[in-house]
């Protein structure tokens, strides 16, 4: 697998003080030809989890070859490692701090390198902002097709990170908010294949929901109801309304499906 | 009119979740070559009035044979239909929910097409996400050359909307605001050709405003002011500050022009 | 140095409107192959400080030969000029409003053209938005190949602006908050080079911090630290936490260095 010139970048640094559009200067420098492709800098600051999920759903719809960069790095100017990695269809240049926690775990096959070879470093790197002067030189220099093992040696002590996921049982199956979306839907962990029967009740916080929802549209509107999103999990929102304000639910609560 | 490769995106799904990047990578999986360009992601969520409005103002500055995609879409999943437009100098790929109101009012000739034909889809279409799994592809295949007669039959029941005309007659005009700025100012319906009078008062809300402004810095900081906007249209600002907050106005409110 | 096709765009216009999206489309209908990449849109309103104290960070990480747009522009439809500058390495068309003012006190050998030439205008000039109207299509013009002269005469009145340097003396150093990133980070006007003893104390507001740390892990969580910052100047953080909140700091407020 070669690298296709696309290269994703997903940071928490948001819009306003120019940070993405200094790394995108970084990469063009090196890299004049690279197709650079936004998917979020509104990760909520130092937020790791938010950003593993958000990338989790995302990079499987670029194609094969395509280097993603995630940037949410509260360890930052410390010792925490830079990985690049390789799982056969994508590259990804990352912090090692368990944002590619799911990749991990959905991939067998892996190599992983630590990132020590500051030839492809900016010269002066300083000690905030790595996204600039580490993580954009090393997209870019991937993406002239030099090898990931160039960038440093192959490690096997990264920070794999763990995963929960739900408790089934034969009548009840019991997961957790992982996500909160700009909507205020409730995004769970539990995916559409552990649903294999019926449904009895959905228990969130303080209220039940009966069935599984083919559309926003089959509540009225201001209701809630329970439907598999667009990640296959399962997910609680309101229709044409924010579900987190109205059930005043969070991330890590607990939902509760009955059979 | 062939594409130029061009594929523009309009939605209400804010950059937080990854939508807009998940959307691009679809398209550049099925053409690597095409060129895409953000018209706004933030868009009041559900909010198809300001999505028609905002594209209105857009879609005509691009090159020929560029393709609109719209993404408002409060009706995902249910039976609401998506439409492929051509208007002889662009096409738009949308939710049939008159996000297209204005062009379909200002075009005479329009070829409307339900869009149907699920080979052009991804494989699994998710309730919630058609923006991944229908307009993104449909968008990609259309720039790849083909005809939009390929995606499905042409149709005339399309939901062509209306248009909220001000009502004019010899002394007075009478419009609404229909659109609010981020910078707080309030853009009416009253078009610069419809005010072909010297100006007596021009009333919103509790003040009135004496005469047309040609440029914010005519009045002091802080004070309102009438002037023609960037879309042609007739628009209430406050110089250095914000016209929504100060004078209490919202979308919907009457603007009195009396001449 | 030719333009290398690279356009740059930084203003305070947000996204909801779809203003940014409307100047790529002018300027991808003059140069088709241009290659755009957006610094930020999310500038304070009407902030030229803000505008001009992220654009001097980021410019320089861009190739040369970058052509870079700033529209932070209050007086817009006034009679402020619009100028093209060119630093023999990059190209700025922006506002006379001094948001080039740290690439004017920074640049011996500076070209200053005064923007007339209506031909390279979009035919109709608004007079709320120069964005769309004159400085997308000039800077599409320019990479074009244009010659900078071709857009007018090169003057020498143009608004150099006034920078607020540290007050130095041998047993301490005072200086300002310039700038208050997304994350509260306060970042004075204070360059690493200027600090060449060992510190004594560090005063901000209420609070004294007796050194300079390496990262942000140095100090505990919730804790403020002084560092020296991405852009190369003095920066008061909190680790994990936003310094403007906790500190009550805004811009303009002194910070102060005692050896």
């Amino acid at each position: 697998m070669k690298p296709n010139g696309i290269i994703t970048l997903l940071t928490d640094f948001g819009e306003i003080n120019g940070f993405v559009g200094t790394m995108k200067g970084v990469i063009l420098s090196i890299n004049p030809e690279a197709k650079i492709v936004d998917i979020s800098h509104e990760i909520p600051a130092q937020d790791v989890e938010a950003g593993a999920f958000i990338l989790n759903n995302c990079y499987r719809y670029f194609p094969m070859g395509t280097i993603h960069v995630a940037v949410v790095d509260p360890g930052v100017g410390s010792h925490r490692k830079v990985i690049a990695v390789f799982s056969e269809d994508y590259f990804f240049i990352v912090p090692d701090n368990q944002v590619l926690k799911y990749i991990f775990h959905t991939h067998e096959t892996l190599t992983v390198v630590e990132v020590l070879n500051k030839q492809y470093f900016l010269n002066d790197v300083s000690r905030t902002f790595h996204g600039r002067d580490i993580f954009a030189p090393i997209a870019a220099h991937l993406s002239n097709g030099l090898n990931i093992e160039q960038f440093g040696p192959i490690i096997n002590d990264y920070n794999r990170g763990e995963i929960d996921w739900p408790a089934v049982n034969n009548s009840s199956l019991i997961g957790k908010i992982v996500y909160v979306d700009k909507f205020g839907n409730l995004i769970s962990n539990i995916a559409e294949n552990l649903i294999s029967k019926p449904i009895a009740s959905i228990k969130i916080g303080s209220i039940i929901i009966n069935q599984l929802s083919n559309s926003y549209t089959e509540v009225d509107i201001g209701h809630p109801l329970a439907i598999i999103g667009s990640s296959g999990y399962l997910e609680i929102a309101v229709r044409n309304g924010n579900a987190q304000k109205q059930l005043s639910i969070y991330r890590g609560d607990i939902v509760q499906i009955e059979f």
